[in-house]
């Protein structure tokens, strides 16, 4: 999975130079002529793709406009697009979220969105009744990668941890709704920096797609991965972003031009996990 | 505070007539017109403003749009922003939302926005550190007002619910950035559907601004509410959407100009709120 999180003083220089960060419009078309080059650069080996929200949030209107898109873009090339918002809220609010993200004929067009937990399962339903509706999906956050992810995911009430109940909530909804499937349309959010735990995870939520990030710049490698997946090597999407999109800062593929250092570091990461997966 | 969470459906007739609900620029100036309209008309009244902006995602990147247009509107008309997006994500991407939605030079231009606290403190820290740059403030999820919120926000670790947890967070940053003033720039949204939880919940956080939805259409009243104001009926800000922007469908105000509907029930809240507290 391709991260699209686009930063203006990452990009490359063609894509930032003579932008000024105070012109909301200019950005938002630097970041749109970068993601899109980025999607057919990619678009034959990545899985999916995942637009972060917050990054096109960030230019404004004219960022959102850029998303959208970078979303059709995504799906004319055959990329299955999840939508990385953390979104979430009660009743119809939530209900308004869901139908704006969700599905093909949704205003926004994506296959799947990532939801956030902390208001329950009442709020998490709405997405769940949208994305069986829709042939959608969504990544509920459980486990997430960062350091003070622990604040509450790691406080332990009756007998399991807070995000074992999330965890516990997702694998009966999921697999309540997979029928004959392995896997059904409630996936996890599990991060790559805390492997033991992700191997819990796995275990704990066998009809659950892992979305797993932390992989690369946030320190997880593939062998810390490896457990997100099942006996088959399915059941799970490793997401990297910046040292895709940004390879051409990367030393190990200095002097390269820009799009060629995208495709290696692609080509390396497929690389590293058939080593590590052996 | 006004909740602005425009509804095609629910919208006085001459916003939705020819309105077709697939055609998303159409529904989205609807929307634009309508909240346009409902600012000029509660600003004498109200003391800030929450749009929703699950509402405007809803419909795409046109409804983005308007929900500029409405933010640039409400700062226009002095009436203050709290934008409703419970965002939240980690490291950079949390930098992203906050540098998106918090100050007047942002690229939306908000005064406040709520934040989900499900990523734990080094989520949260970047939100505050840009709403103090910015000289804008956060709302923190700490109990919602819905029936499932307890889901997770009742569970008991180390002797203190999980919204305990949240809310000594918000009081600790909250009361160290406060100074000489009496409320800091992190505030709390705590139901007005779980009365006694509010009551506690303001002798828990002295230094938290208090935003309270769940009155009127949810069932709070504003006796359930007192609760949430300091012994100087200060520190809360109440939120009413459907019962303020709909009222031209509640019964009480049948055969109303829609215009003058809205009016009378931002006056009517008013004149209970002065009732209930004496």
């Amino acid at each position: 999975m391709v991260g699209i999180d686009p930063r203006l003083g990452l990009l490359p220089d063609v894509f930032q130079k003579e932008v000024n960060p105070a012109d909301f419009q200019a950005v938002a078309q630097a970041f749109q002529d970068f993601s899109l080059a980025i999607l057919d650069i990619v678009a034959p080996y990545a899985a999916c793709v995942k637009p972060q929200l917050a990054f096109f949030e960030a230019v404004g209107p004219a960022g959102m406009h850029a998303l959208g898109r970078v979303i059709r873009h995504a799906r004319k090339l055959g990329l299955p697009v999840v939508l990385d918002g953390k979104r979430n809220d009660i009743g119809s609010t939530a209900k308004g979220y869901a139908a704006a993200y969700l599905g093909e004929t949704s205003a926004w067009g994506g296959d799947a969105l990532t939801v956030s937990p902390y208001l329950g399962d009442d709020s998490l339903q709405p997405f769940v009744d949208t994305a069986v509706e829709k042939d959608a999906g969504i990544f509920v956050l459980v486990k997430t990668s960062n350091p003070g992810g622990g604040m509450l995911q790691d406080l332990n009430a009756d007998g399991r941890t807070l995000f074992q109940h999330v965890a516990d909530w997702v694998e009966k909804t999921s697999a309540n709704l997979a029928g004959s499937e392995k896997y059904g349309p409630v996936g996890a959010v599990v991060g790559a920096t805390y492997p033991e735990q992700l191997a819990q995870l796995r275990q704990r939520m066998p009809h659950a797609w892992l979305l797993v990030p932390g992989y690369g710049a946030q320190g997880g490698t593939a062998e810390d991965v490896r457990s997100a997946f099942d006996a088959d090597g399915l059941g799970a999407v490793v997401n990297s972003s910046r040292g895709i999109l940004f390879a051409h800062s990367r030393k190990e593929y200095a002097g390269m031009p820009w799009e060629k250092a995208v495709e290696q570091a692609i080509l390396d990461m497929k690389n590293q996990f058939a080593f590590a997966f052996g």
